[in-house]
């Protein structure tokens, strides 16, 4: 998607088609906000003025200094979520930490250590004993696909469960702690995350198991205050939900799971307000998912 | 699963056979209460003194008078619960009323009606407006496929989506009433459904969403005080959950949605305590899912 948005240049300069593409970029995701900051942020350091090459240059070493902050960020958010595990297994004595995760938001789609799974992969580094129940994360299954793959390349332990099950497990004591990512965060704590994230908080919340979201802070958005109204949640291509793409005779086939003419919607992501969410576990830290305690982490975006 | 429990009879006699067959047709299901009800009912009139041409009339008799009083039981959820929905559809002046439904509960599951889409159907043929919901209900998909097709075959306008999707919709107001089945509810108000029901069930609660459970009078445990505690939960094979059926270049195929190596877990029902639902739609009639307004509705039952 994000390759089909960039075109051959035409007539114009290189700096009027790289604008065009990069709105163009931008466009393609509503509610994420990772793509449009790193966009814009590469959008205001080329210039006009500047001769093709040096505006290349500048590109790509921009390009750099996000992937390396990106890499930096994720290990940060690790040391600083992996505390939280520690704690639970002292409590346990040592018996398995469960977390519960939703969704990829690990090496695959970050740089290195990934968001939410990175205070994981630093539990199991410094020996913590952990097992990660992994969403399947309908309809794209990228937990099944991705995370549990990541997972166990790492030698994790780790359980693939139908996106149902969360509510279930947590009433029974089976999950520790639940860790997601998030799309965009506003700056009073409301998360966008991919959909079903709110289901899980709102379980964690009736089970007192405690709900992290793990992000970079170029994740958050510093103008939107109510995540709920405010925030555009992007639809996708109903056949994602119609068909299922999997490992089939040695290849990869696609099944309808539906009548043939049913209709089916495709909401990518859904808002989980701040009051259900214990806390954000930052590059700089953990804080609540509060306006307050937020600007007290980020003191740079006070008005 | 059923028929697998039956085998030839052997050197017993046909009542011996009988009684260990209904007992292993009843652990088929530790968590669905219906069947072990109906079978118990069979044991219940079959003699040991009778002929067996007299035992097999009487079993006979008697699962036609089962599928009868399931059929005007679920007719009268029908009429029952039609209410609930006309009363949203006047306050919405006529404008579609949007129902949203987990798991199939419908003629497929039942005799003629079904449970939950019986009140669905009565409001149909009433000419009112409705549209449904139709969560896919992982991983065995019998929203996607079972609810579905029954709806598309009665022409009753309806949407696919992934079990995530419901808390987004019902937060932006695109859900008026949630109506579902149960495989086992407590004297108490606790239901055991389909795995994700209780995510609903929290969701609904989060955005004053009335969630409503229809059910025959069969399927009440009157012995179970507390649901989330004492109702055995059935788990199914994993490869449920790590392969998904359907259509595909004309024949039926499976395909592997997760890493090979990667275990699954399959809890195939949930535990939604009453304090959140707003009503039951039984075949008498709709009470509080509590203690003293079923027995109200059941006095016979009260000890």
């Amino acid at each position: 998607m994000y390759l089909a948005a960039l075109e051959a240049p035409g007539d114009e300069n290189f700096f009027t088609f790289i604008k065009k593409a990069g709105d163009k970029l931008i466009s393609t995701r509503p509610t994420a906000v990772n793509l449009s900051w790193a966009v814009k942020r590469q959008l205001n350091v080329i210039k006009e003025e500047y001769s093709l090459e040096k505006n290349i240059d500048i590109v790509l070493k921009t390009a750099n200094e996000i992937a390396n902050e990106d890499a930096d960020y994720c290990r940060r958010i690790g040391e600083n979520g992996v505390g939280l595990i520690a704690d639970i297994s002292t409590r346990k004595k040592g018996k398995p930490v469960n977390i519960l995760t939703h969704c990829n938001a690990g090496w695959l789609a970050f740089v290195d250590y990934g968001s939410a799974t990175s205070p994981i992969y630093r539990a199991y580094e410094m020996g913590i004993d952990i097992h990660v129940y992994v969403d399947e994360t309908r309809p794209r299954n990228q937990g099944a696909g991705l995370t549990a793959w990541e997972l166990g390349q790492h030698g994790i332990a780790h359980t693939v469960i139908a996106d149902n099950t969360g509510g279930h497990l947590m009433q029974n004591g089976l999950v520790d702690i639940v860790i997601v990512g998030t799309d965009r965060t506003t700056y009073t704590g409301d998360v966008a995350n991919k959909i079903g994230t709110y289901l899980k908080a709102l379980a964690a919340s009736d089970n007192n198991v405690p709900f992290y979201v793990a992000l970079p802070s170029s994740t958050f958005d510093w103008r939107i205050r109510d995540g709920v109204k405010e925030i555009i949640i992007e639809e996708r291509d109903s056949d994602e939900v119609k068909y299922v793409e999997g490992l089939c005779e040695g290849g990869i086939k696609k099944v309808l799971i539906t009548p043939e003419k049913s209709p089916a919607a495709n909401y990518s992501f859904d808002v989980t307000p701040g009051r259900l969410i214990t806390g954000l576990i930052t590059e700089r830290g953990i804080c609540e998912a509060n306006e307050d305690s937020i600007l007290d982490l980020f003191p740079e975006h006070k008005s």
